[in-house]
């Protein structure tokens, strides 16, 4: 274990840049994964990160000790900063300071949609795509497949609220989603205010591609007419609409309940 | 109406403090509803605000004029702003600059829950609380319980994720849930991860009281206890929880769907 104490450490200021800036993550491809249960999921998901960072306060911290332990058994390379230095990368209040520094995933399209999938057209909101990546994971959709629009998959923000789902989904971004549509070889719904086809009403036992939209417009107009269903989800209540990752949620389970009925 | 251009003035000190801090708001029993959307609703809903207050550069958006015309058509308060003023007291960003200055609704809890409801314990996230609240307004649950713990209902940040679902809510905070639940006269729903019973095998064709719990911890132990069942949200993936909203979600819409069906 290295340990570092000056703010003008070459290392150390590498790491300012990749926690507080998003075209510093996309330049070095990498990305931070900040706090013990992500960390966790990616030892035990996706194996060694390249540099883990510890605070000098979370040494004492059992669930830290055994990470770095895994690690330092594997030669992996760890870095101890005191408490004001590692507050100074970290995002999370009031968290136990761990964190991992790995090589952003990054993905071609090599082949057509076959399996279960989720295709996001422009959601914006990093805490939306988070939820629906995590509810996604839950059900056993297991690609994503986002726009050049999407909130990047990668950002701090969006793993938080994955809460590690990442580590168990292909993940695809800066897709052309109107030719993954096209070529799609499962049936793709999107959900639309405006159908009279209902969710329950389509058979979802069969692998399906989910597509959802921008937080205000919805999906795009030209993708929605080449989906093979456009559903709504019923209400009834007074209120007509739902948050995105909401709707994700009920559509993915109601493919869950379908499977198990 | 009336046009402030100090940033010195009473009134203008007034929503600053309002706009920025929640103990102000408190304090005062009063909110900022921020937002052409919520403004618009908040009139068909809810009716004439205390106080209007637009940007100058709003006075020439139709939908903003629009609201201005009804408002004075009743002799409403209308303040205007020029933009430098009202961007201090907006959190939204880019948005068209038009807010609503009420008396933030409290209610006493007089009876017990006879309808379906949502009861939140410990729920911290106001973009979780604002997301639940507008699942269940779309779902026609109209009633929300809030434990002491729960993000503060009448913030800004709920507010904006609610989408204007608060107007068509029986909102009630710091409810001691434990009574809620002993009392109530409908059956009382908890999702819990080592429940055995599946949400998709209760009967949901009569009102029921969904219970849901902390993003880290779930509902309290002593609450789940006394809920009239505890159920799992099946899963088909490797992750194993899902977000609180998400699951909330989930659950309101499978009571529609069985109510549909």
């Amino acid at each position: 274990m290295k340990t570092i104490t000056s703010r003008d450490n070459v290392q150390y200021k590498e790491l300012v840049k990749l926690a507080g800036s998003q075209s510093a993550r996309r330049k070095a491809g990498r990305t931070l994964l900040d706090g013990v249960h992500l960390c966790q999921s990616f030892l035990q998901l996706r194996g060694m990160p390249e540099q883990c960072v510890v605070s000098e306060s979370a040494l004492h911290n059992p669930e830290v000790m055994d990470i770095v332990g895994q690690l330092e058994a594997q030669r992996a390379h760890v870095l101890a900063l005191p408490d004001a230095l590692y507050n100074g990368i970290s995002q999370v209040e009031h968290g136990v300071g761990v964190m991992f520094s790995i090589a952003t995933p990054e993905r071609e399209v090599t082949a057509p949609v076959s399996v279960s999938a989720v295709l996001l057209d422009g959601v914006q909101d990093p805490g939306n795509v988070g939820s629906i990546l995590r509810s996604a994971a839950a059900a056993g959709v297991t690609q994503v497949y986002c726009s050049a629009g999407t909130a990047f998959c990668w950002s701090p923000k969006v793993l938080r609220a994955a809460m590690g789902a990442h580590f168990v989904l292909d993940i695809f971004e800066n897709v052309d989603l109107a030719d993954l549509v096209r070529n799609a070889k499962v049936q793709t719904l999107a959900t639309s205010g405006y159908a009279t086809q209902r969710l329950y009403d389509v058979d979802l036992r069969t692998p399906t591609a989910w597509l959802f939209g921008h937080e205000g417009q919805g999906v795009a107009d030209d993708l929605l007419s080449m989906a093979t269903h456009q559903v709504v989800i019923p209400h009834l209540g007074q209120v007509e609409s739902l948050n995105v990752a909401a709707c994700a949620a009920v559509c993915f389970f109601e493919q869950v309940r379908q499977n198990l009925t």
